[in-house]
C-alpha cells in the first residue's frame, strides 16, 4: 500500500483517500450539531483549526471564538474568511478572565485546549459560568500515553515520553484525554458522557499513515527535538531512534493506534 | 456511582446495568453470524466462553469447536449442553495437526488463541488450508499494551508488563491484538479487516467497572503475582502498589481502557 501512495492512484483510490481524509475530521465532529440561531462560545479556538469545520457544520448558529493569542486569532480570522464563513466572531482574551456575562451561550466547545492548562477543571468551571441553565459543553482531547504501535518500540515511546514531559513542565498534561470524564465531573457539571475516538492506521489505509501517524503523530514528536535534547531527556541518538521506529510503524505491515475523547455534558 | 453501585439499584438502574453486562460480548460478536448450512471451525474453544455465545447467534450453523485440551474440551461440552445447543461438534486435535481434510468449513473462527502460539502466522495459514477457497476467517485477540487508565501509574505498569513477560516466556504475546492486520496478510490472506473494539470505563459505567476494570482485567493481573514473583520480574511491594493502583481506576473518578482486535478476511 505504501508504495501505491508514491506513486499514485487511479480515480477510485483517489475518491478513497479523500474519503479516508476526512475521517479524522467526521470522527471528532459528525455529531457537533448547534441549532440555528444558538449562540456558541469556542474557547481556545487558535489558528482556526476547528472552527472552520464547527462553522460549516452548524451554519445557523453564531460562534464566537476567543484565543488569548493575536496572532492566531488572525489566522483564524483569515481560515474563516477564506471559507466564506460569515456565522463567527473573533476575539482576544483569556479562558481564566473572559469578557461576558454568566449564562451568555447556549453551548460551549473546547478542543485541544484544556491539554495545555495547569487548571483546567478551573477553566471548565470557569466556561460553565458562560452557560445558561440547560446549555451544554463538549470539549475534545487527545492522549499522547494512548498511542501504541507495531513494530513496538521502546526508543518511541522514550521519544513519547519526551514530548509529554515537555508539556509538563510548561503546565498542561498530554495524556489529559482519558481524564476528561472526571474533569467535567469536578468542574460540576451534569449528564456527563465521554465517547472514545480511537484512530486505527494499519496497511489497508494509507491515507491514514500518511495524514495521521506520519504527518500528524510522528511530526508532532519530531517538532520536540531541540527542546527535548536540551532539556537532557534523553539523547540525539536515543531519539532519532525513537523517530525511525514511528517511521517504521508507518510500513505495510505497521499499525499504529491513538485515541482521542469526546465528552459533553449539561450545566 | 461505586456507592451506588454497593448499595443497590432500583429497577431502572438493574436494567442499565444487564444491558451493559451484555456490552462485552456485543461489542466482540455483535458483527458474527454465519449462514444456516455453514461449516463453522472454531479453533482453540477453550472452556467455551464464546462457543455458546457463537452457536446461539448462529443457530443453523454447525460448529466444529477444537481444543488441545481434554480438560477444557470437558467444561465447554458441559456449558454448551447447559445452554440447550445442539449445532456444537467437540474434537481434541492440536491446532497445528488438525484432523480434518483441506477446504473442509466454510469458516473459521479464532478467538483468544494466537496470543498464546509462538508461530501465530503459520498457525493461520495452517486453519487457512481448512477454508473452502472465498471461505472467511475470524481473528479475535486482546493487547495488555493498550491498557490505560486515570489514575495512571507506574506500579500498575510494571505489574501488567510482569503479565506480558510472563506471557512472553510461556511463547505468547500478550499484546498481539494490534498485529492482527499484519499477521492475516502474513499467513496470505485477502480482503483483511481490522477493527479495534475499545473497552472505555469511567464512574459512570458501573457495571464495566465491576465486570472488566476489576473482575476481568485487575483479576487477571493478580493472577499471576506468584509466578511473577517467583520469576523476580518485580518484588511483592511492587506487585501489589500495581494491583492497588489498578483498583483505585475503578473508583468514581477512575478511568480505564481496554483494546480488543477483530480482523476478518477470506482465504
Amino acid at each position: 500500500m505504501t508504495s501505491a501512495y508514491v506513486h499514485g492512484y487511479d480515480d477510485r483510490e483517489v475518491e478513497r483517500l479523500q474519503d479516508q481524509a476526512g475521517t479524522l475530521v467526521d470522527l471528532l465532529h459528525h455529531d457537533t450539531a448547534y441549532p440555528a440561531g444558538s449562540a456558541v462560545l469556542e474557547a481556545g479556538c487558535g489558528v482556526g483549526a476547528q472552527t472552520v469545520t464547527l462553522a460549516q457544520r452548524s451554519p445557523g448558529a453564531r460562534f464566537t471564538s476567543v484565543d488569548v493569542s493575536a496572532a492566531s486569532l488572525a489566522e483564524a480570522e483569515r481560515r474563516v474568511a477564506a471559507a466564506g464563513l460569515e456565522n463567527v466572531t473573533f476575539q482576544q482574551a483569556d479562558i481564566f478572565d473572559l469578557p461576558f456575562a454568566p449564562a451568555s451561550f447556549d453551548h460551549v466547545f473546547v478542543c485541544f485546549v484544556l491539554e495545555h492548562l495547569a487548571r483546567p477543571v478551573e477553566a471548565l468551571a470557569a466556561l460553565g459560568q458562560l452557560l445558561r441553565p440547560g446549555g451544554s459543553i463538549t470539549v475534545i482531547e487527545g492522549d499522547h500515553g494512548s498511542a501504541y504501535f507495531h513494530p513496538d518500540s521502546d526508543a518511541a515511546h522514550d521519544a513519547i515520553r519526551a514530548q509529554i514531559e515537555l508539556q509538563a513542565r510548561a503546565g498542561g498534561d498530554a495524556n489529559i484525554g482519558r481524564q476528561v470524564y472526571p474533569l467535567l465531573v469536578g468542574a460540576g457539571f451534569g449528564d456527563v458522557r465521554v465517547s472514545p475516538r480511537m484512530v486505527y492506521v494499519d496497511g489497508s489505509r494509507p491515507a491514514l499513515i500518511d495524514g495521521f501517524t506520519r504527518k500528524t503523530f510522528t511530526a508532532m514528536i519530531e517538532g520536540v527535538r531541540a527542546p527535548a535534547l536540551a532539556a537532557g531527556l534523553l539523547d540525539a541518538e536515543r531519539f532519532d531512534a525513537g523517530i525511525r521506529a514511528l517511521h517504521r510503524t508507518a510500513e505495510a505491515d505497521g499499525v499504529f493506534c491513538y485515541t482521542f475523547f469526546k465528552g459533553t455534558a449539561t450545566r
